[in-house]
């Protein structure tokens, strides 16, 4: 039975306290094997859409990732996109913008690698970073040299939630479906997952001590999270709070919601261009 | 005394019958010297208003031109930006889009091309065109693979019109200056220009029988302009129809606007990082 996904999604209007939003709920596979199929059957299913989303070309998918650190952003990632065809889905990661994107407007730099008609897109952080750690570093927004009577403080990050509200209505209505996770990892999980890198060769070079100095800062996160969340979750486009604090758990409910959202897509492989006697034709031609 | 602007401009609800804005006005100027003399003091002005613009790094200018054929589009961006430098001015042509731009959104492939923080951006020809040569040229639209749901017709151009306004107010908000420029050519004076193409080995390589199509097709494209300025000249980024039967008079008031709208922007030059005592301790440095 598939995963029932709906609680996770925020509605239009919703009032996000991220505190009475799960970070773990009750697993949703009944053993190691289970998890296993699952996620198998559903990477299966991905796969044979991804071909087909490819084969139709009128739709495109974009998948946004947002989280703090140690959330499993990469992890899901890898774990839910490996079996498909990476020449139909495209991964991009956003650090620090370069001098260049600086001199644009904040959603230029994100724009160039939107996915092709009949590709998926995935983008680990986004143009949601926008919101997220330029508001709680004021000396990001110091550096991006705005005007002097463009409005600052709340007026601001309220034009730049309709700036992205309409930038994602104008993409939905080209074709381009977007679907955005929020990966709710609670503050305790993140410290485990921290002292697990130290100790870990294979992982303790993703540890910075900056990202101390970013768990600091959890309140001030999660208040821009909860007020993104709210403003910025439309019918077209939703957010999904997942509960991440469980990575498998976590896995599966993405996997579903990128399915579901495939599936319900109205899609066919084209017709072929050659009718019977062309094939038979072209058969003869390849006996030789 | 500067050129009144303010009758080519169209106001924000303003019905556009386009046979009764003027294609011809009173010349500008007194003599071949005085047009002279005006616009070489026009190009001087711009190209300081330039330098403040790059040293100031807060704004930017996006200078939108739409015509017909033959209209001066290319000529009035070479007689009044080629005393400005070019380090801080780009000129995009859009022509063809690629099969790479036909896989995204309308707006992509010029927003790739937009002005960075301190430049002058000009588009010849641009995202315009995708409600006036895509609506007179059902073909093309069809070309672009648009999900089957999306609405055709009236509500599809009615939906463009406000992804449109919806990016230039965006960009507005971001520091991002947008002024639009319709060469407004009368149909005689085309044919004029036409012939004079044929005549001259320096211009005849830029005639093609294709432009003839699009010369019968005057009526469609009338309609598609009428109405684009109807809907997109708003107060943030405005259309000038500007008279173009008389070259020069268009350049004279191409440059007016252009000037006008730089000078009233709030800039000044950054003041200098080194105070005296420093700048004396550079300069026993620069001594030896």
């Amino acid at each position: 039975m598939p995963i029932d996904t709906a609680p996770y999604r925020v509605q239009p209007g919703d009032k996000v306290k991220l505190k009475s939003w799960p970070t773990a709920v009750k697993a949703l596979y009944r053993s190691d094997d289970d998890y296993e199929r699952q996620l198998g059957a559903q990477v299966e299913r991905l796969s044979e859409l991804q071909n087909l989303l490819y084969a139709h070309n009128r739709y495109s998918l974009l998948l946004v990732f947002q989280a703090m650190d140690a959330a499993g952003k990469d992890s899901i990632i890898k774990h839910v996109m490996s079996g498909v065809n990476p020449q139909g889905c495209q991964v991009f990661s956003f650090k620090h913008p370069s001098a260049l994107e600086l001199d644009h407007d904040f959603l230029w730099r994100t724009t160039q690698s939107l996915p092709e008609r009949g590709r998926i897109g995935i983008f680990n952080r986004s143009y949601y970073e926008e919101v997220l750690i330029v508001r709680v570093h004021p000396e990001i927004l110091a550096a991006q040299s705005l005007p002097e009577e463009t409005p600052r403080g709340n007026k601001l990050w309220a034009q730049r939630y309709e700036s992205i509200n309409q930038l994602e209505q104008h993409l939905h209505r080209n074709g381009t479906r977007v679907l955005k996770f929020f990966l709710h990892l609670s503050q305790e999980e993140q410290r485990q997952r921290f002292l697990a890198r130290l100790d870990d060769p294979a992982k303790n070079w993703k540890f910075s001590a900056a990202d101390l100095d970013e768990r600091e800062l959890w309140p001030q996160y999660m208040q821009a999270y909860r007020d993104m969340l709210e403003a910025t979750s439309s019918k077209q486009a939703p957010w999904y709070v997942v509960p991440a604090d469980d990575k498998r758990n976590a896995r599966l409910i993405v996997s579903q919601v990128v399915v579901d959202a495939l599936a319900g897509l109205k899609m066919s492989y084209p017709k072929p261009s050659l009718d019977e006697a062309d094939l038979a034709d072209v058969r003869k031609r390849l006996a030789v």
